[in-house]
């Protein structure tokens, strides 16, 4: 018997996708093909008829967007929403901004393979005096600043999803609500390695794409009975 | 010494305002002129300089809309937002999809502008049978169905509005937090009757433009000590 529904979508497209470069943190906008994709998962949110009580988000604007997207072209904007930090993208740390290619000119392209798929290796860290540092960012102002990271590989991105999941996510499905989180394609593989119970080597392999919402059935010791992509 | 900002934003005008239509607790959308007004609303509170630390609105489309863009085009869409039933527009009744002329023609002028204008004057009362009764629809299902209006007028307004600004919204403030509240011509005419302290005489002749934010100062007994609009 199916308790409640799990819908994860994945951003769509933002500026930095389209330029290549690595974004974690910094808060890009959707791109208009984006702005397209979010449009459409909302489309297929309503036709596939699925109903949400609660809604989920990070603090960054390309997640936030899609979901207020997914939600009006769903009718259902007026669900109960909250942004978290815990959500957010996995910290690039100190390649944050930089491109892609080039990185991999400076570093060797093992070296930027390993930062981009290994599961516990940390990228570069940024320091707290840079910039560009989130303790500098006012969204962040209420979080411990010795918890405010400089950098994160997936498994340090999970254990931050986790107490999230823990305490505001599996209590509403384990009362029937269904849920939608509109996230990263990192915070989201965190939290599909711990529901499908993914191997620290297979979960790099995992794709998401972009606007494609990921619709989980779960019963009510919050197994998985069913997993299906709307498209 | 200012503690804290209020900030009270009328939704941009919407597809009912166009139409001459009553609208009330009806879920109609932005028109394309109130999706200007909402995204100008954002400019001026960013040119403002206006950083907040809460936002809330009504569970209907309009606001919600009037909201998000408010706080994309103030680069602060990251703001714990709470959607609530209690800052809804006031519910219009039987009259609600009604054309206001055409009201006039049929109740006659002088009981129309009564039920507009007058403080304690309830309107035509929607029956719960009705299909157009919002008993029957879903984001109204958590709250105990006798409480579900069939029309208010602004002093029933005002006393559902009231629990929200006590609970809610004046510890936000008593705590220095900047507050935002997208909301209805009525919603937010009976939240500035409080602060303002105005007669039942005097209050139905504010009237508060479309996407023109007004912005109060509060000192740390709750006083307003400033009243500004921005524009």
């Amino acid at each position: 018997m199916i308790l409640a529904k799990l819908v994860l979508i994945r951003h769509g497209q933002s500026e930095w996708n389209l330029s290549n470069q690595f974004t974690g943190w910094v808060d890009v906008d959707l791109s208009e093909e984006g702005v397209k994709q979010a449009i459409n998962a909302g489309k297929l949110i309503k036709k596939a008829g699925i109903e949400f009580d609660y809604a989920f988000t990070s603090v960054l604007t390309r997640a936030i967007k899609t979901l207020h997207y997914v939600l009006e072209y769903s009718d259902q904007l007026w669900i109960p929403e909250e942004k978290t930090w815990r959500l957010n993208e996995r910290h690039y740390g100190a390649l944050q901004g930089h491109n892609k290619a080039k990185a991999a000119e400076k570093y060797g392209e093992d070296q930027v393979h390993i930062w981009r798929r290994s599961y516990d290796v940390l990228p570069p860290l940024l320091d707290a005096s840079d910039e560009g540092s989130a303790v500098h960012d006012r969204r962040y102002a209420n979080l411990d600043p010795h918890i405010v990271p400089g950098g994160e590989n997936l498994k340090v991105t999970l254990e931050r999803v986790m107490p999230y999941w823990e305490d505001k996510i599996a209590p509403l499905l384990l009362d029937g609500k269904n849920v939608v989180i509109a996230a990263h394609g990192n915070s989201l593989r965190a939290l599909s390695k711990y529901i499908e119970n993914i191997s620290d080597e297979d979960i790099m392999n995992l794709e998401m794409a972009t606007g494609e919402p990921v619709v989980y059935d779960f019963d009510d010791k919050l197994n998985v009975t069913n997993k299906t992509k709307l498209d």
